[in-house]
């Protein structure tokens, strides 16, 4: 058995991204397709704020696919507890509905589970969406933002903002050429405000698992992506992989892109299911669409923790699921 | 197109149940193939005995397939904040993970798409699990059960239960031979401690479409099961089907059967993702086994809302995937 599966006839359809002021105002702030300066997306509370941005960027992706289609599967999740910014955004839009819960690895575990059920005829049509907003993280995980607590230099900020993937057989400029699981991974790290550390070992764990199942060199991907390690988790996953005779040169984490960290105050970087995806939809794809970009391994990153979890001094546990992007003339 | 998919090649390969004291003393205490009187099931919380309780359900699955072959997806979840019974009670085995989150619906949502991706050939063996525990979701959701607070007639009881499941290729007495998505349904229910009423809409919305794509009459199965929608909730589905001409005389509900209702304190019925991921184990799958039912219409139940929600006034939505089980000669 490997773990990775080949994908052979799925391409993504369409795809928008919809994003809060901070992100609006970072370095791919032209590059969403709908920004919120006040993130309440119109909503009464932050955490049906999340649902509203879940779903306009699930109709952006709609109009933009210009297809009378309907989808047979809607694969989404989210950071709130019982993924209730899944449930409120979603609802109106009526389509079969698969929740998943992966952490901030949502985004690539619905591409995958959307891919392997696509791929095996069994749906024409999938969309997947996937959002986190910070004023519903923050204050779920740690502390309301109103109550302005100090963060540590290696936590994150929570990225408001969503993406979403309508995935078809029709043929497109960028194809998902496979498809892989994540595995749990236990770091030993016990420090929510660190998590970037403890998913680092999970992403390393995919990356050597793809490279030696695909018979592949790191070199042979334009970009390996991953979701949100930031700066910390980025650093000690090139150490992890060197450890393993594997050097990264082509390394990219969302979580360092999606602000100007010298300016933006985010400590180690953004995080979030919406991070991984938005920054796929704004800036990864089109290169791929274009052809800037042949092949991308891409791995949203999760980190497995609750506000119960945590209390309790247990673990924070990492899973990095993966797919592989190429581009097609 | 239909929202059932038909599957072809899908069996149920083995299955176990493991539940708590409470379970273990009523009517069909003595199928379940583990029970623990003490519901810790060995550790030091109520949220990692959950974890441990999959584990060992999973654990007697795989003892009891009597097979080498790897398995490609373990597909999992549960009640627990960012669904960490799942993440602590699955590490151990290292299997390439899914994560899902549908309330006490997970159990159908994760047959249904292990079946769809074993089906259309991106693996060769899965496997679903799911679990509830009474102390870590009334202590989550509602109050510690310590605190003794009163129940309302209409609340149901959080079965400390799991069921493990594995799916493959290899023809065994029990097929499963379609599946179906759940849809997010809002019936304008708020009363969180009336979830049968929150649930019976979607029930009913998944067996009309069921019914109507797969063209068939509610008379054709054997059972018509629903997962967790108590008396109140039965009671109400049967009322919705009936007002669209459909009389049902096969329904059973394992929130109905779990318990004995005039002995066990449990008001309007068993809850949980594990009630019917065990009464499914222990009961429904050996009638289908031994041909003493040919065909069972399965949908669990799930009541999507979270403590933030409730505290908010938000209304409890309900999804209901199903998956259609075959006695196979």
């Amino acid at each position: 058995m490997t773990r990775v599966k080949d994908i052979e006839r799925v391409y993504i359809q369409a795809h928008a991204s919809a994003v809060g002021r901070e992100e609006g105002r970072g370095p791919y702030g032209a590059c969403f397709d709908f920004h919120d300066e006040s993130n309440t997306f119109g909503a009464d509370t932050w955490e049906k704020a999340e649902g509203e941005m879940q779903g306009v960027a699930l109709t952006l992706a709609i109009k933009k696919a210009k297809r009378e289609e309907p989808i047979d599967f809607l694969f989404s999740g989210d950071l709130q507890n019982q993924c209730m910014a899944s449930a409120h955004g979603l609802l109106p839009f009526g389509i079969p509905h698969f929740g998943l819960y992966g952490a901030c690895s949502t985004l690539t575990e619905g591409l995958a589970l959307a891919s392997l059920v696509l791929d095996g005829g069994k749906a024409q049509r999938c969309a997947v969406v996937t959002s986190s907003h910070t004023a519903a993280a923050e204050r779920q995980f740690r502390l309301p933002l109103e109550y302005g607590g100090q963060r540590p230099p290696a936590a994150q900020w929570t990225a408001t903002a969503a993406g979403a993937f309508l995935l078809s057989h029709e043929k497109t400029h960028v194809k998902i050429a496979a498809a892989m699981a994540g595995r749990i991974f236990d770091g030993g790290v016990r420090d929510s405000s660190n998590m970037g550390a403890a998913m680092a070992p999970a992403a390393a764990d995919s990356i050597l698992a793809f490279l030696k199942d695909a018979h592949a060199d790191a070199s042979d991907f334009d970009h390996i992506v991953t979701g949100d390690l930031g700066t910390v988790g980025s650093a000690l996953l090139l150490r992890l992989l060197r450890n393993e005779g594997v050097m990264l040169s082509n390394h990219v984490d969302c979580g360092c892109l999606l602000y100007d960290l010298s300016t933006q105050d985010a400590h180690a970087g953004a995080s979030g299911c919406g991070c991984s995806a938005a920054m796929l939809s704004a800036h990864f794809l089109p290169l791929l669409e274009k052809g800037e970009a042949k092949r991308i391994l891409f791995l949203s990153t999760g980190a497995l923790m609750s506000p119960s979890s945590v209390a309790q001094g247990e673990n924070v546990f990492g899973i990095a699921p993966a797919v592989l992007l190429e581009h097609v003339p």
